[in-house]
């Protein structure tokens, strides 16, 4: 089985990116990461959706985002809360919550941990219909992750090419939810509220939650997980 | 002033990019990180070196690589000591102390924090003459970061073009020594030892010892740290 690493925060992106890695016959290895996420319930989740995909190997690594702050998921900037879904995404300039260079950083532990188990794929669930003005959601981006990747690592100069695929970046989270389904994907273990509750409830008002819900209306389904009154 | 992210180990190769970075007329950020290296005193020359040189801001980055193994410098794997010089570095293939994707994840960090920051600029000290067999210490590496940089992040996408110097990339290290005596560098304040002792005193065995002790006798200048009997 050819191995790959694949990126999984908890959320239901990553949760179907996994699914798509293992029906394409990969051996996932799945890795999360403890960046210091007000919404730390997202690992709990991350634990969740490992287990049960069956991944036998799943590494939570410890990194400190906090140390440059800047990112409203990370920092004090507080989270916009109720804006309109039209107006998350497209066109309106790059978010608060995006955080600086964080999916470099994320490919980067990728790619170290992929050459370390001889991995040459990495997956990672990110989406650039939704996140259309995060810069690193996109082609271009990914393109130059494998260049860098090719020429950066021992692997790489040996002859690996390592790919990275995000079989996600050009569908609507309405598709991901459907595929999601097709792939039996457990939707209730996974979570995306940016600004949940002591117990982990998600919020119902933030971009995150505003796009899933979307998503799951547009898809015909019903979210299974709990949201605030 | 032009302001510019330095990675800084406290090693002799970063405080000589460091006063590079000065003399070029860059407002320096120093950057260090605690990554389980077996060196710990390293951090210590490289806080040492940061408050000599004057540096306003130093961060140091808590990173976690042992949670994939895979390196002399962070896991269980013996350093090489006595290893004759001449076997360092030119076509011995990689050696054991290569840390997977290590630069890419410095760089990953350095870039985030220079978004934050506004910096266009980082530096550092790697080295192709030295470590000719490190992927990760090459101009093709280093052009392909550069260009990540740019299609990755907002300010790259916002037009901000971010540089990656390394100004020792084609110096031996007599040279370096040389240029860091020329720009008034206190070598006694910096660590390179694969193998300290309990004091951090440096073990004059191991590769990084050898190839500093040959830099300063090649330089004609003496090295003024401590070594083992």
């Amino acid at each position: 089985m050819k191995r790959a690493v694949v990126l999984l925060s908890g959320g239901l992106d990553s949760a179907v990116t996994l699914a798509i890695a293992k029906r394409d016959g990969f051996e996932p290895h799945a890795l999360s990461f403890d960046y210091g996420q007000r919404h730390r319930v997202e690992l709990d989740a991350a634990r969740r959706v490992a287990q049960a995909a069956g991944v036998r190997d799943h590494r939570v690594a410890q990194i400190d985002l906090r140390v440059f702050g800047g990112s409203a998921l990370t920092d004090d900037i507080p989270v916009p809360l109720e804006r309109s879904v039209a107006e998350i995404g497209h066109g309106h300039g790059i978010p608060v919550t995006y955080v600086p260079a964080r999916n470099t950083i994320f490919l980067s532990y990728a790619l170290a941990w992929s050459e370390v188990t001889g991995a040459a794929h990495i997956f990672l669930g990110v989406n650039s219909v939704d996140y259309s003005d995060y810069p690193d959601c996109r082609t271009e981006f990914l393109q130059a992750f494998e260049h860098l990747a090719s020429v950066g690592t021992k692997s790489g100069v040996e002859g690996t090419r390592v790919r990275v695929h995000a079989p996600l970046l050009h569908l609507s989270k309405a598709d991901i939810v459907l595929k999601g389904a097709e792939l039996e994907v457990n939707f209730a273990l996974t979570h995306s509220c940016y600004d949940p509750d002591v117990d982990g409830i998600s919020c119902g008002k933030c971009d995150a939650c505003q796009l899933r819900l979307k998503g799951f209306r547009e898809a015909g389904l019903t979210d299974p997980i709990r949201y605030a009154a």
